[in-house]
C-alpha cells in the first residue's frame, strides 16, 4: 500500500518549523512495515496545495495531509481538500461542541468565527476526535479511491491522534507485516566502517535490500527483502549483531543514551553529568528518557571556570596549566561529581564549540569528554567537524557512546566478557577520533 | 524566481532523521525575498529519484537535491541526476585529492572505492568544495534549462555550502530585493490573538499577505506584498509594532531567549537557571546562541529532591508540605540560585512532564515557572496540553517569555515605561494560563 504525505505550510518551507511530525509519521508508519512513498511539502497556497493533492491522488492508496486546519485566513488545507474530491463543507455541531469544550478546558476563548471554520466537515467525513486541540482530523474514505486523511499540524495534537485514529484504519489494510524491516543500530562506528562489515556479513545472503542513516554516535542499519522471506530476514539480522558484538545496540534501545539507561537502571547505579560547551544537552537527553529519575542523579552545567572550582571542585592552578577545555579539568570535573553526588556514573564535557573561543592548538571542534563507570574511567580529546550546533551535538551523543563502552568494560580484575567490544575480525577497528556523523 | 528542493533519503521517511536541512536553507531563501516553492521528499530509490527530477524540472528555475551523494550503495542522487540530465560522470581527479586531504585531517581512512564513487562528477557541472565532509557539492548549469545543484545530507557539510556556495549563486538571478518579506515576531501571545490584533491593525491597508507561524513561546508574522511595495510594507510592520508593543520582539531576535540575552549583556547581568522537569532544556537554549559566557553563569539540572536541597537550599518542611512541583519550592529554588551564585537574573522550573508521576490535583503537564529579574520575581503555575516532549519544550520557551517580561518590567519606584507592556487596545489581553503553541 502506497501512503503519501503533504505537508502544509509556509513555516516548513521558510525555516521557520521543522517537520518532526513528518518524521513521527514516518517512523509509526516503517515500524508497521509500510514505508511512506513520499512527502511533498506545499506553502499556504490553495494552487500549492491542489496540485500536490490531484498528484499523490495518482499513485498513493492513501494521502495524509498535515496542517493547515487552523483558525487562521491561511489555513487553506480543508477548503482546497473538499473542491478538489468534490466534496461539500458543513458544519458540524457535534465538533464545534467538542472545540468549545476544550476551549473550556484551557480556560482560553477564541473569536465565534474560528470556531466556525474548525468545524466545518466535508460531506460523508469521518471526524477524527482531537483531545489536544481544536481543529479535529477528517478522513475522507472513497470507495475504490484513495484514502484522504486531514490531521492538523500543532505536534502535540497531530501524534496522539496518528497513534489512536490514523494507524489504526491503515493497517486494516496491511496484511500481518512479514516485511517489517529488520533494523540492527551500531554504537559508535562510521557510516562507511558500518557498510563494510554489512557487506562482508551479508555477502553469502543475497536479495536483501539495505539501508543506512549515520546520527551522531550511531547508524542504523535497517534490512528488507522485497520477496518478504522473513527467515532470511532474521538470519541476516543474527549475523550482524554477531559481527557487531557489543557495537551492536539491543534491539529495544534506539540510541545509545537508551542502552546506557537500560545499564544503569539493572545496576542501581545513578549517572551525573558536568558539562561546559554541551551546556545542558546531555541532561537533556538523558531526562528526554521517560523514567530518567530511576538513573539519573542530576547535572551542572559549570559554564564559567568559578561554577568549575565552586561546584566541583576544580583547582585554579589546573584552569591555569592546561585550560578550562583540557584532559585535566575534564578529570576534575568527574572526579568531583563523584565525590560530591555519590554517583558510580558520570560524564564531563568540556570543549569549543565556537564560533568564538579557539586558539591555535585548540581549534573550534576541540572537546574533551570523560566518562566514569565505577573503576573505570576514560578522558579522550576528540575533534568533532562543523558549527556550534554540530559540534555540541556530536560532543552529547559521543559522551553516551564512550559511557557505554565504559559500563561495558569489565573491572580490571574479572576475567574477559563473553561478547567481545570489538567488531568481529571481518570489520574495522572503531577509532573514537573520526568525525563519527 | 522558483526554486524547489528534492531531499533524498529513507532516513528522512522513516523517522530517523529530521530535516534540519530543509529548514536551514529555507530561513535563508526566505531572508533573501525567494521562497522555497515546494520540497519533495523522496526515499533511496532511483526511479523516486529520476520522478522527482523530472517533476521538479518543468517548474522550477533552480532545483537543489540534498542527500544521496555519500559512498554507500544507497547514495544514488549523483548517478540518477546525471542520467535525468544526459550528463556521463567521469572521475575528476582534483575531487579525488581533495577527498584524501580530509581524511588525513581527521585521521580516518575509507575504502578506495568510496573515494572514487565520491569523486564522479556530471560533464561541465561546477564542483562546490565541502570543507567539512568528503562529497562535494555539484552544480549543474545549462543554457536556457534549470539549474540542478546537488549537496550532501550532514547538516554540518550541507550548511556551510549553502552559504558559501548556493545562495551566492541563485541571488545573482533576483533583483535586490524589494519583495523581502518584513517579520514581525511576538512573545506570549496565541497565534488566534495575534491574527485578531493584525487584522484589526492592518485593515486600513489592504493588498498585503500575511502569513503566521506558531512555535512555543513565540508568532512569527509575516508580511508580503505581492506588488513589491516597500514602502506599504514598512508602514505596515511599523503598525504592527506599535500595536503589540513591548511583546514584539526586536528585529534581531529570533526568540524570546535571543531578546533575554540581548537584555541581559545590556544591564552585565548573569543568568543562572536551576531545572527540574526540563532537565538541562533552559541550559541547553540559553548556550545554544553565541557568546552566551557573557551573560549565562550555569545551570543545576537539580533532578532529585535531595539534589535540590543540597544545592539550592530548599527545605525538607517545603517539598513534605507542598511536593516537588509547587510554587513555594520554585520560590526556594530561585532563592537559591541568586543567593548562592550571585546572579541578578534566575530561572527555576519544577513540574511533571509525564507519562508518570501525575497526582489527581497535578496532572501530567503542571509545572511551576519561576522567574526573578532583580527586584521582580514571579512564580506561575502553568498547564501544557501534550506529551513529556511537548511539556518539556513548552516549559523552556515559557521561561523565558516570562523571564523576558520581567526583565521589561519596572522597579516599582520607577515611572511607567514609554513602551506598554500590554498590546494596544485593539488586541486582546495576553493570559498566560493558556497553552501559547
Amino acid at each position: 500500500m502506497l501512503v503519501s504525505v503533504i505537508s502544509v505550510g509556509n513555516e516548513l518551507l521558510n525555516g521557520d518549523t521543522l517537520n518532526t511530525n513528518l518524521a513521527y509519521l514516518g517512523e509509526r508508519l516503517a515500524d508497521a512495515g509500510v514505508p511512506l512513498h513520499r512527502e511533498t511539502c506545499v506553502p499556504d497556497d490553495r494552487e500549492a496545495i491542489r496540485a500536490a493533492l490531484s498528484h499523490a491522488l495518482i499513485d498513493s492508496a492513501a494521502v495524509i495531509t498535515i496542517g493547515g486546519l487552523g483558525p487562521t485566513t491561511d489555513d487553506l488545507t480543508r477548503t482546497v481538500v473538499a473542491e478538489t474530491l468534490g466534496l461539500a463543507l458543513h458544519e458540524d455541531p457535534d465538533v464545534a461542541a467538542a472545540i468549545r469544550a476544550y476551549l473550556a478546558r484551557c480556560a482560553v476563548s477564541i473569536p465565534p468565527e474560528a470556531i466556525r471554520l474548525q468545524s466545518l466537515v466535508p460531506a460523508a467525513a469521518q471526524v477524527l476526535p482531537n483531545p489536544n486541540g481544536t481543529a479535529p482530523g477528517l478522513c475522507c474514505q472513497r470507495p475504490g479511491q484513495a484514502t484522504v486523511i486531514m490531521l492538523p499540524g500543532p505536534p502535540a495534537e497531530f501524534r496522539p491522534m496518528v497513534d489512536d485514529a490514523v494507524l489504526p484504519r491503515l493497517l486494516q489494510a496491511v496484511p500481518p507485516s512479514l516485511q517489517r524491516p529488520r533494523v540492527v543500530r551500531v554504537a559508535g562506528l562510521a557510516e562507511s566502517r558500518v557498510e563494510a562489515c554489512v557487506q562482508a556479513t551479508l555477502l553469502p545472503l543475497p536479495g536483501l535490500q539495505v539501508a543506512y542513516c549515520a546520527k551522531p554516535g550511531c547508524v542504523t542499519v535497517r534490512l528488507s527483502d522485497p520477496c518478504h522471506r522473513a527467515d532470511l530476514l532474521d538470519t541476516a539480522a543474527t549475523r550482524l549483531r554477531q559481527a557487531f558484538a557489543a557495537l551492536a545496540l539491543p534491539p529495544d534501545c534506539l540510541t545509545p543514551a537508551d542502552h546506557v539507561a537500560q545499564l544503569l537502571q539493572a545496576r542501581g547505579w545513578y549517572l551525573a553529568a558536568a558539562e561546559s560547551c554541551t551546556g545542558g544537552l546531555v541532561a537533556a537527553a538523558a531526562t528526554d528518557i521517560p523514567g530518567s529519575s530511576a538513573w539519573f542523579a542530576g547535572a551542572l552545567v559549570t559554564y564559567s571556570n568559578e561554577w568549575k572550582q565552586t561546584l566541583l571542585g576544580v583547582r585554579q592552578q589546573t584552569l591555569d596549566a592546561h585550560g578550562a577545555v583540557s584532559e585535566a579539568v575534564v578529570r576534575e570535573m568527574l572526579a568531583g561529581l563523584r565525590a560530591r553526588f555519590g554517583v558510580r556514573a558520570a560524564i564531563a564535557i568540556s570543549g569549543i564549540a565556537g564560533p568564538a573561543g579557539a586558539t591555535p592548538d585548540k581549534p573550534v571542534g576541540t572537546v574533551c569528554v570523560g566518562v566514569c563507570a565505577d573503576a573505570v574511567t576514560t578522558v579522550t580529546r576528540l575533534q568533532f567537524p562543523g558549527n556550534r550546533h554540530s559540534v555540541r551535538e556530536r560532543a552529547t551523543a559521543m559522551a553516551f557512546v564512550l559511557l557505554r563502552t565504559a559500563l561495558l568494560q569489565p573491572p580490571a580484575s574479572c576475567p574477559p566478557p563473553v561478547v567481545p567490544l570489538t567488531p568481529s575480525p571481518c570489520c574495522p577497528e572503531p577509532r573514537h577520533v573520526q568525525p563519527v556523523q
